[in-house]
Order: C-alpha cells, then sequence, then structure tokens
C-alpha cells in the first residue's frame, strides 16, 4: 500500500508546489487565517471528503475512512503566518505588507493537503481512520491546539504525528527525539511608563528609552548568571518600541519577548527573577513598569513507543536518513495533542540553497522536503496499523 | 500709542483664546501646515491687510505700514505642531491622533494675528512698518526659518523680535539674556543592521535590540565622561523602533535623537565621540550601524543692544516682571534671523495651574500670557522707533 | 578483605579529622605547598612505607605493593588551598590570612592517608599494587596533574580513582557519571589602559573603570545571546582590580576570570567573541585592552567501564546511595590522568548542617563523608583486582 | 620694596627648586605628614623666625610682624601628597612606593618658604604681620584647613591669599576669577556584599562584580540624565576592588568615588539620586550594597575685591598676564579661610613641556613658575597694606 501512496504523492509533488507558493502569496496572521481556512476547505469539498470548519476557532478538520475498521490517526498541520515583511526576491514572494509565512506553515498545509487526496485515492484499500487537522494560530499564544481538542478534533484519535520543516538541517535528514523535544514558550510584555519631554531637558523627565535599554541589559544576567549552566534557558526582547520626534524623550517604551525553558523549575526562576529585575529598575528610575508575563505552550514532550515507531519508518524511507535531533528551544503547541493522546513530532529537514533560520525575513525551504515529509506522515498513518 | 494699542489687545483677548483653541483642536505637523497657513492668510485678508503666502515652503508675511516713514520691525511666530498624542482632558483638545500643539505654537500664533489686528487699526497714527512673520516647521530640521530668509521675508527689515511661551517659567515673569540664550540643536538617526531570527535561537541571531539597548547605555559617557563638565551638553535617543511579535529576534532597530551643545569645539567632540562609540559597537558586535548627524539650527545669540531694549520695555509693562534668563538647551532657528538682523528672542512666562515641560503630551499653558506676549511684542515694535 | 579495611578505616576516623584540621589551619597555596607535601612525607616515613618527593615539583607519591602479583592501582587527593579569606567561626579556622581550604582539599589527603595505612595494616593479604598520588597545584592551571604524570606517577598503573568531597550533596549520595562529568576550565587577563586624572576632569581621561564595568556588562551576552542554549557555558569574571584614591580617575584596571565549557566547539565560540567584544570596547572608549586567553584543564571524561564498577562499588557500601550525578562547570586536572589510564572520578556527599558552595569564605563539609570517600576509594582498589 | 622682594626671589630660585625636589623625593600621605612638618618647621627655626607646629594637626604657622603696624596678611601652601605611583622618569621621582606629589604641594611649600626668607629679609622695612600657613592633608578631607582655623591660625587676620600651581596652564598666564571657583567635593564608598562563590555555579551566587558593573554603568545616568545640563556636575567612581582568584566569583566589591558640584541643590540632587540608584541595583540583584556619602570641603567661593585686586598685581607683574579662569571642578579646602575672612585662591600656570593632568601618574609642572607664583603671592601681602 505504502508504494501506491508514495507513487501517487510523487506525481502529485507539483501541485504540492503550486499550493504551497500559493499560500505563501497571501499569508494571514495568527487568529486571522479566514482566507487560508477557506481554500483548505474547499480543497476537501472538491475532493469529496466530509470536512469540518470553525473547529476551536478558524481551525479545519476533515475524515477519511479506510475500507476497514482500524486505529483512528491524527496527522496535524499548521497554517498561520507571521507579522514578518517577507525580504526574499522571488516569484511567490508575499502580497501582504508586513506578513509573511516565515516558518514553513504553508509547506505543512501543502504537504497534508496533498496527503490526504492520495489517501483518500487508496482509502479502500486502507484500514482504521484518519484524520487531518489543519490548525489555525500555531505562532501566537493561547494558540489554536488547545481549542481545537476541546471541540473534539482528537475524537476517538489513537495517535498523532506531527512535522516541521527545518530549513537549517540538511534535505533528506529526518530528525527524531524522544522525550522533551521542544521548549515552554512564554510572553512577556513590558511597559515602562516614565515621564516624557523636550530632548534638550532630561532633568525634567524620566527618559523611558534609557530605562528599558538598562532594562534589557540587565536582563542578560538572567541567563548568564541566575540559570544553572546545565539547563537551558532563553530570554529574548523581541520589541521595543518608543517611537517618538527625534527632540523628544519618550514618555514611555514597550518592550516584549520571550522566554523558553524545559524545566518548570527553571521556568519558575525566571519569572521570579525578572520580576526582581523589572521592580529594581522601577525603582532605580523613580518610574513604573508594568509586567505581564503570559505562560505560553508547555514542552512538546514526544511519547517514548510512537519516537521509536516513526524511527523505524524514517529508515524506510526512501531518500531519507533518520537523525537523532537535538531538543530545540522552540515552542509548539502540538504540547497539547501529546498531552491527550499518545504520537511524536518530528523534524524533516529543508534546508534550501541559501539558508536563513526560521523567523528570518528571507525564510524559505527546500520545497522536495515537502515531499519526504508527506511521505513520512503517509507510512506512518498506514504502518500504525499494525504497530 | 501704546495705551491705545493695550486697549484693543485687552479688548481682543477672547478672540485671541477662540483662536488658539482653534488652532490647538486642528495641529499640523512640520512642513504640512497647509491649512494652518490659509487660515493665518485668511485672517489677514479679512483684515485687510496685505499679505504673501507659500513664503519659502508653507510661510506667510503680512506687512502693515505706518502713516509716516519709520524703522521696519518684523515680529515673528512659528505655527507648527509636534508628533505628540494629546493626552490633556480638555474640550479644546486636539482632534488629531498623534499630533498636538504642544509647544506652544498654537499660541505664538493666536498672539500674533491679534497684535497685528490691534496694529492695523491704529496704524495711521504708527511710524514706519510692521512685519508680521507667520513661520512654518520650526520643530523639524532644516525648519522654515532659512527658507522664508532666503524667500524675503527679511527684507528691509531693521530689528526682530519674537518670543516663546514658557510653561514652566511663572505668568507675569519675562525672561530676557544677552547672548547665547538656545543651544545649537543637532540630529542623529541610527539604524542598526543586525541579523534577525527565531527568538529562541539567540546564537543564529545578532540581536538588534540588545545592540541597541548597549549603544544607549555607552552613549551616556558622552556627557558624564567624555565632556567638560564646565560646558553644557545633551544627548537624547528619543525614538528606539524595533517593532516585532513577541517570539522574533530583531532583524534591525532605528535609533534617533538629538544632541545640543553651545560651544562649537563641544558639538564637534560629540559627534566625533558618538562615531567612536556608535564604531566600537558595530564591532564588538559583528554588525552593521548606520549613523547619520544632521547638524541643526545654530544657537540662537540675542543682541546685546535689542536684549538691553527689550529689558527696559518688559519693565515698563504692566503686570510684568523682567526677569534673567537661564540659557536653554532647546535649539530655535529664530538662531537664523538673528545672524541677519538685530533682535533678540525672549520668554513669555505662561505656566498653568498644572504645568507640564514643552513637548509632553500633557502639555498646557496659561492663556493670559497670551496678552503680555502681544504687548510686549507690541510695545517694542512701536517703542523701537525711538531707539 | 573489604571488611577488615572498613574496620580499620572506622577505628581511624578520629585521626583523619585531626589531620584534616591540622591541615585546615595552615592552607597553602598552590605551588607553594612546601609545609604539606612534607607533612604527607613525613606520615608515610613514620609508616615505613616508600615515598618518593617532588614529583614534578610539590607532589608526593607512596606505593604500598601487596602480598601477591596483581593491577596497579592509583587514588589520588590534591592539597592545594585557595587565596580566599577564612571567614568560618571554628576552632579549627585557617591561621593563615587571606589562604583557605575553601574546597576540601585537606579533606581528600586526610581521607587518603589514612586509607594508606589501612591498606598498609593489610597489604600482606592483598594482591596487586596501590599507588597513592598526592597532588599538589589543582587550583590552578597548568596544575600539579600533568607534571606529576610526565614526573612518573602513572607508571605502570592500570586504573585510577579519585573522589571529591562536595559540599552541596547531601551526606550518604555518591555521585557517578559516565562521560563528561567535568568542564574545560580556562582563564583570563584583561588589562585595560585608560588614562588616568583627577577624578573632578574627566573629560582628560580614559576612565579604566568604566571601560571595565562596560566591558563586564556587555560580556554577559556571551552566554545569554552567543551559545547555543542547549550547551553549557560560563563566563565568570572574578577579580575587578582599579584600587585608587577616591579623587582620582583609574589609569588602568585588570580584571581576570575564567570561562567554562564541555564542547570543543562552544570552547572555541567563547574565546573568538570574547575577543570581538574586547577589541569593540576598546575601539569605542580609545584605549587598549591586553586580552589574554590562558587554555586550562580539559574536561574531565569518566570511562564507561570504570564508571560502571564504582556505581556497583557505591552500591554495595554500607550507608551509602549510587546517585548518578549532572556533570559539573567546574574544572579539574584529574582529567589528564583520565587521559592516559582508564578511571573514573566521583563526587562523595558531604553537607554540612550549614552549607556554603565550593570556594565561599564560610565553606566547611560534613567530615563523616572522608570516612565514605575512603570506604569507596579502598573498596574500589582492592575489588577492582578482580574487575 | 616690591623690587627687593622680587630681586631676593630671583636669587633664591635655585634654593626653591631644591627644596622643591627635596620634597618632591619624601612624599607622605595626607595626615601623615610628620617628617614633612618637621622639616618646614626647622627652616623657620634655622631662620629664627617665631614657628608655631601641630596646629590642628600636622599643620605649621610662621609670623613675621613688619617695621611698624599695619594688616595681617595670611598666605597659605599645603604639603601633602597622593596614593600614586609616580612614573615619572626624572632625577627628584619619588623615593616611596605608591606615593607621589602628583599635585604640586611640594612646589607650593618651597615657593611660600623661600618667600617667607625674603620677606623676613626686609621686614624692618615693612608695614604689618605676615602669616605663613603651612596646612597639611589638602587632598583628603575633612582636611587640615578647618581643624588649622579651629586652632587659631586665622588669628588676626585680614585678608587671605593662596595659589595652585596648574600643569594645564601656560606658564607666564596667572589665572583669577570672582565667585564660586572650585567645586564642592564630596566623597562616596559602595560595598556591595552579594555572595560568593565558585567561577563556575553563577546560579548559585549573587556575582558582586556584575553586580558593581551595573552599578557604575547605571550612575552615569545622573548626569547625563538627571542634572540641568546648565549646571555642573561630576560622579566619578576611583576605586574598583573585588580581588579574587581566578576561579571565583566574588563575594564583595568595594567602590568609591567623588560628587563635585557648585549648586547646592544639585549637590542634594545627586546625593539623593544615588541612594536611588543603589537601592534599585541591590534590589534587582537581591544583594545589600552599604552606601556612605561623605560631604566634603565646599565650593571656594572668591571675594570680588579681593580678587579684583588680584588681578591689579597681576597685571603689574613682569613675565605675567592675567587671565580670567573657568570654575574648575576640583575642591579645596582654601574653601574655609575664605568663609572666615576676605581673599582669593588664583592659579599660577606651570605648564612643562610635556603636560599631563593633576593627579596623573606622569604629573611634573615648569619650575619656572614657583618663582612667579611667589612674586604674586609677595606683591599682593605688600600692596594690600594699601588697599
Amino acid at each position: 500500500m505504502k508504494e501506491q501512496l508514495f507513487e501517487r504523492l510523487d506525481n502529485a509533488y507539483e501541485d504540492m508546489v503550486i499550493i504551497r507558493r500559493h499560500l505563501h502569496m497571501h499569508p494571514e496572521l495568527s487568529f486571522q487565517e479566514v482566507k487560508t481556512a477557506q481554500y483548505i476547505r474547499d480543497f476537501y469539498i472538491n475532493l469529496g471528503v466530509e470536512v469540518r470548519e470553525n473547529v476551536g476557532g478558524n481551525g479545519v478538520v476533515a475524515r477519511i475512512k479506510g475500507g476497514r475498521p482500524g486505529k483512528t490517526i491524527a496527522l496535524r498541520a499548521d497554517f498561520d503566518a507571521l507579522p514578518i515583511q517577507d525580504e526574499k526576491d522571488v516569484s511567490y514572494k508575499s502580497t501582504v505588507a508586513g506578513v509573511a509565512h516565515a516558518c514553513g506553515h504553508d509547506g505543512h498545509t501543502a504537504t497534508l493537503l496533498q496527503l490526504a487526496k492520495a489517501i483518500h485515492d487508496i482509502h479502500e484499500d486502507l484500514a482504521g481512520e484518519y484524520v487531518f487537522i489543519h490548525q489555525h494560530a500555531e505562532e501566537y499564544a493561547p494558540g489554536g491546539a488547545k481549542s481545537m481538542i476541546e471541540d473534539g478534533c482528537l475524537e476517538g484519535v489513537d495517535a498523532i504525528f506531527g512535522t516541521h520543516l527545518w530549513s537549517l538541517t540538511p534535505y533528506g535528514a529526518i530528525e527524531y527525539l524522544t522525550g522533551p523535544v521542544m521548549a515552554a514558550a512564554d510572553r512577556f510584555v513590558l511597559t515602562i511608563q516614565g515621564s516624557g519631554g523636550h530632548g534638550a531637558a532630561p532633568h525634567q523627565t524620566k527618559d523611558a528609552i534609557v530605562i528599558g535599554s538598562q532594562l534589557v541589559m540587565n536582563l542578560q544576567q538572567l541567563v548568564s548568571r541566575r540559570v544553572n549552566p546545565i539547563e537551558s534557558a532563553v530570554l529574548s526582547v523581541g520589541s521595543f518600541v518608543a517611537e517618538n520626534a527625534f527632540n523628544i524623550i519618550a514618555d514611555s517604551a514597550k518592550l516584549g519577548g520571550t522566554v523558553r525553558t524545559f524545566n518548570p523549575e527553571i521556568r519558575d526562576l525566571m519569572e521570579l527573577e525578572m520580576k526582581r529585575i523589572v521592580e529594581g529598575t522601577a525603582l532605580s528610575n523613580d518610574c513604573t513598569i508594568e509586567f505581564d508575563y503570559i505562560r505560553g505552550y508547555p514542552p512538546v514532550v514526544n511519547h517514548a513507543a510512537e519516537t521509536e515507531f516513526i524511527k523505524t519508518i524514517i529508515e524506510q524511507l526512501p531518500d531519507a536518513e533518520a537523525v537523532e535531533a537535538e531538543p530545540q528551544m522552540g515552542g509548539e503547541d502540538f504540547a497539547y495533542y501529546l498531552e491527550k493522546v499518545p504520537g511524536t513530532f518530528f523534524f524533516t529537514g529543508a534546508k534550501p540553497v541559501d539558508p536563513y533560520p526560521h523567523h528570518h525575513p528571507k525564510f524559505d525551504f527546500n520545497e522536495r522536503a515537502m515531499l519526504l515529509a508527506a511521505k513520512a506522515l503517509g507510512a506512518a498513518a498506514i504502518d500504525y496499523q499494525n504497530n
């Protein structure tokens, strides 16, 4: 059966690229993916497959039953984009200013749609049931996974598999890892309220930009001094906004960013020590700093049996090599599925000629990797019947 | 004659307030003051006074000849607003989001218009000629003064006077000073090009926000360590913009600000040492930092004779007290007029009940001060005939 | 045989404490441990055991042959102290100002001496040969291990064991770990040459203290931003010296510290990025900064077989529990022995009532742990004959 | 009379140099100047002049009465040295390690002694009385002036004059200024108590060096942001001491420095804002920072009449030019004399070929300037009789 599936996928590769590029040109931000969801729904309707839309928000779930009873396997692809200006010089460049598929979710969606089509083609010969979870809002907590689960997307599901195309891993390599594979991903917002004034009279003000800069510098010590060096932790201030005329001293500044950890104790420590530094900085500068720390996705913890299983699947895949992954500091709300059902999340190498990290304005990936990803997910879904 | 003028001004006070509040509700940014200029022009047309518009840009100049020959005296008011959100809770609050008359130029304009009307009423009895210079774009270099001068606004002018309503000086006090009274006002833009990426993977990036923060902190040393403490200098970073999703590391950041000095050697030193710190920071972080340093207005240097003259004028003014000013670090393109003709620039105390510094989102002033300003300028213009 | 050994060690515990406290009161700095070396030598001479002094410096090596042939097992204890002021309030407090056994090497030495005495007592009944390596200068690279090895201390040795009393691990727990267990420990010295002057005239100087402080702050970014968060790295500036009268601006400042890593690539990265930050800081401040980076001990990498062996030994030890260790960022020149012969380095829990970290001015340990350490080393030495 | 005095001084120049170089080779720290005081006392005893020693500490005061009644004029020279290593390569280099006359007090003393000798020679022909105040401990608050005044050194004095040889002012120029001429000179000590430990385990410590560096960086904002730029203020951290082995994290650090201001309000502001920054930094780092702020000398405020007088004296001096001084941020306990009696403090240009600022390890001065200083002080003393 896998050979039939693989042949159909090989033939579908060009369509995969077309879908991916279409989505790439029309990216939508998390929780605003209305047209993308319609596109996905229409694909399934055209296919004649049962599809449910508005699952837990903009989520779309299609189900294909095999010709005989068996296990129910879910496959997941996310489809939201990022608030980044696309700086690539390609024909399929984003047409939306300030929004781009800079993380590969367009590829995930194209992969899963063509995989669903191929499975649909041969479904009479398959056992069990196949659930295609097209998830919105992976990039922005609280994310789409949680509400889609609450809205029933995992109903009856025995196992789940998901993959991420990875721009820094060579094409052909597919990475698996048991246990914690992606980090807890928290978000924070710091609102500094100083006191503005004329750029020439600093003594009449409390300069919110100097206060913010001091804060950024002092926050470096969390990772460099306060976390056990054996543990992993990241604190990134990703946004610093205090926009004013040149001759004005900033009244306020808004900083935002993320904290990543694997260990719950370190997670608590980071929040506690951040609070301490924020309070000390406010005291030093006689100003107020509002500190919101929003806990995001838990760590993605892969199940041992399903990870061992996917490793075997990869090893049997033509042109693919199974490689043990390193844990990633990135967060993923795939974490929520794995809290409910067995499964594993793996990384499909998709390094292009000129690679950039995920979320970079010039991010792109090797589209051939979509085919490998489709084969890995498809083979996993079919073979898991016999697992 | 002055008594007649003062009586007319007393009667015009309510109209002054109406004009001021109208302008306050409809502020326009520097170089975009089209409607304000029309408003001023229409005022003079309604008065039947000769008026020239589009002088060196959006500038407006009206001239009123007296009944007999004499000196030509120019009086100047600026009329542009600032990119600040009006945060006052008053009936005449700005109706334009993000734009406000947070420096009092609305008051300057109302003052000069009503003074022109009063002078027009009695012009037959006056000697000489009166030039009302309504200047656009004082807040943003290269400013409006320079181009208005090039376009002839000072033609035939023997002396010039100008005043600034001052929100931190008590009502009744009018401040004069001979020599340097306002600073050289330069502008800089720093564009940091780091390398963006995912917030969880700092080691694959060059974090433009950390680089910018380091720069802001290190720039503090210019004033604290490198300038002779006997000299005056200010460096303010007024803008820090790196706006991104929370889970992104900033690819670039843009900082802008101002440098204020009185002494040309210190001005050169500030630029030189800034350059040094910028280059070292770029080297430390293996990134590029573009550094634009734009020299703005020269210092405002009041002429001794005209300053002595205005002091006497103030001393004779009812309800006013002449106070020696301290030099201000603020810049003013009134500097250019004083490079061409004799004159002086003084500060009219306008402290309200709840005072904020100029350029503060809650800035306001005591409107009664407009009347004192009008009397001081008017008396100066009339008495200078006999000087 | 082990029972006899354990009984003798139990009886020797009081003597162990006496020796430990004597050494504690008379600490000597690395490479200056002349009297400590004599004390050790005299102990063996009094015992009638063959002893060699000045091995590779101040090292002392004793050898005890068993009654029949067998393997040659080395046991190692270090005996140098640290440049720290002893701040404990105990009867056996250091009598040398500014020098203290704040790392437990006094305990290691007392342990090994009494173990040697016990083994000597029963040597007729033992197979093989026992080598007691008393090593000087563990705390200060290049350390004593390297030169002692070059001077023959490992001659004929089949395996080596060593332990560290650990003040933060509970008494009873003994920690083992296969693979990298302690980090590469590098040292750096930064000499900032600014330009001194009067405290009231900063503009005539280049303030070495401000430059040094800027450097310390910017160096925090190495760990927080430039190292992959999955990897471990530490950079600590342990010394900052610029001592002057209060009204002087520092002409120069001297900073020293350590870098710890497990991964050779991260080790190279740390040195490279430090260099970059140092050069940028020198450029920013128009000063010179001399940067010496001295590579210290390599990582301690425990051999798998000997670690498995010691785990079994610990499990059989009365009152002890075998616990898997976490890798330590501390360095140890035990690394050099393990590059030459099989062996393992383990941690003997010695947490006192009021625990402080190693190298703290109030550091102390639970002396009962010396007895457990002696039993573990002794049992390992005897049982390894049958391994 | 002045001609006679000047001729004797010209002849005494070589002796002046001998005295100065002797003192230069044997410098003594503030409050420890026992031998220097003996040297001065012996000089007067050999001269047969009435001398009082141990005045308010190590101070020495000699009095010479003229041949007829008149005013009593005091002249003051200080004689303590600094804790600086002399780095000059000259024959008269300091013979005391770590101590040097790096501020010219040796020259002041030589000048005053030879002037006293010259005045003694001609005293029969002079009116009034001449008081030679040789003051100890100018460099270290509370200084010697206060206690010498309390011990009667100004008894009967009508006016006082003092000068400072100035290494950055050209020879021939003598600088006078009415009003505030030298700053209030305060001292502070910051004792950071963190928590020490092993350099490899930052998370178990509170790193006093990082805390101290953060403090130094944040203190830069006092002058750059919190003081009115029209005002003068200096904050210099002159000492940063946390000396440890390279592999230790600092338990504590000691910082010391100085604050200079002219305006009492700014002086209060600096202390208040320092306190705020210290407290915020302690809070941020969960440590304690002891903050001692010791108010030092008040500003030196020259009297108008005596300054006008000295200006005339200088103008009449051969080879000298009167130049208006800029205020100096340095402190001087000459301030205390001027709080009691009229007088003025002026600067005698003494720029050598290779000039260094005062307190620099290579500081030296043009010795010819001692002769000019002696003439200016002598002429002032004699002519003031007729003032």
